[in-house]
């Protein structure tokens, strides 16, 4: 899966850290890259402050096919992404008349405040947001999102035709009733026989039953599906249910 | 703040990455961590591969005061946490007899991969589980705990007398019926005065009317509420409704 392109979040934002908000947009965005085959390879919560947000950007830049930054692109004081992003790529931000024509639709007065969501680093591409028209943008492989859910997820739609895709990262899955550590031995046998498949074992108590959600991921179907049969006989030769969901 | 001691959270796993699992363990030990004045200042998310967390482990333990990973401790071939950590410390993983111990209470066989899971780094300190008997440890500032919440949880609660305390980081927060570009300036001007206070403006949307969420964080409660207080008067100045929750 080495050519396939992968992604780094970056997750903006003293309020994931103290714990006032529950960040949703990680999830959001490796179940939706995934089925892009774009694989999300790494995750970063970074606190608002300048020299931490440029030097994980400028980490994850240079590593990842992609960047996606969620959070600190409003109009208020904490909020300073935008500028961070421009110096990180050592760029000057700039008014865009577009952006302006953009918050215009909303219909509220552009005072200084406002006029700060249409500045964008020099070469950024606006990335557009129905929800709540101030845009995100993306600059070379980084793309800037709000930190709301629902208008990240707008912006994620706006900038799926910018993004290359790789191959599909499918995944199938079995529910099995045996403890982890009465199946592990067995499931390491089935890894090493197929590398390019990687296996997940995620254990669960479901009403006090215990077991593990065994899962499958890679971009062949048929090999999955061959991963999943060896898997559902050894779980039943050691005595085991399975289920697949 | 800068003498409160500071932490790192390292959520490791495929799953979160694949959006299989919702973390949930950041929010929460940000959120404990704020009581006990120890300040979570970054998180990452990362791969299952002995490079990436061997380098991220690395980083943040110099970096932060405490390092709390979660996930990857279990007895399949897909938890790596600790022979990982064991490398990034230089030291060889060794069976506890302590942790050996811990996991006879479950009565069920101890075969080879139960036994990983008494296997710790050298010099490192159990942190006990009463949830489901397998230990996380802790070595030197790095603590180790499971991934699903109900355990990381209990270890929490059992690594807390291991814990420096700082001064407990308090917030105090009011709702402002405003959008935020109409008071973004005047909050400006409230930040600069209080330069030892963060706010945070969090943006929402109740039932069709748009407010912001206005939150002052700090050690010094007096602070926080004139803080508060002057957040009130200024959005109340400029026509909004306030509501202390």
């Amino acid at each position: 899966m080495s050519a396939q392109p992968t992604a780094c979040v970056l997750i903006i934002g003293n309020e994931i850290l103290s714990g006032k908000t529950q960040d949703t947009n990680l999830q959001f965005l490796g179940f939706e890259l995934a089925k892009l085959g774009i694989r999300l390879a790494e995750g970063r919560v970074v606190r608002d402050e300048p020299a931490a947000i440029i030097r994980h950007l400028n980490e994850a830049r240079r590593e990842f096919t992609y960047v996606f930054t969620t959070g600190g692109i409003g109009p208020t004081h904490d909020d300073i992404t935008a500028e961070c992003v421009a110096q990180a790529f050592g760029v000057p931000l700039e008014l865009s008349d577009k952006a302006v024509g953009l918050l215009q639709r909303s219909g509220r007065p552009l005072n200084e405040a406002r006029l700060k969501m249409a500045r964008v680093p020099r070469g950024a591409v606006l990335v557009e947001n129905p929800v709540s028209n101030a845009p995100g943008f993306r600059i070379e492989n980084v793309f800037v999102f709000a930190g709301i859910p629902s208008i990240a997820r707008a912006m994620f739609a706006s900038a799926l035709p910018m993004l290359a895709h790789g191959a599909p990262i499918l995944s199938a899955s079995v529910d099995a009733y045996l403890r982890e550590g009465d199946f592990a031995e067995a499931l390491t046998q089935i890894q090493q026989q197929y590398p390019t498949v990687e296996i997940g074992s995620y254990p669960f108590n479901r009403d006090g039953r215990l077991g593990a959600s065994l899962v499958a991921r890679g971009t062949d179907r048929a090999l999955l599906a061959k991963v999943v049969e060896k898997i559902v006989v050894a779980i039943t030769a050691l005595g085991g249910e399975t289920n697949v969901p």
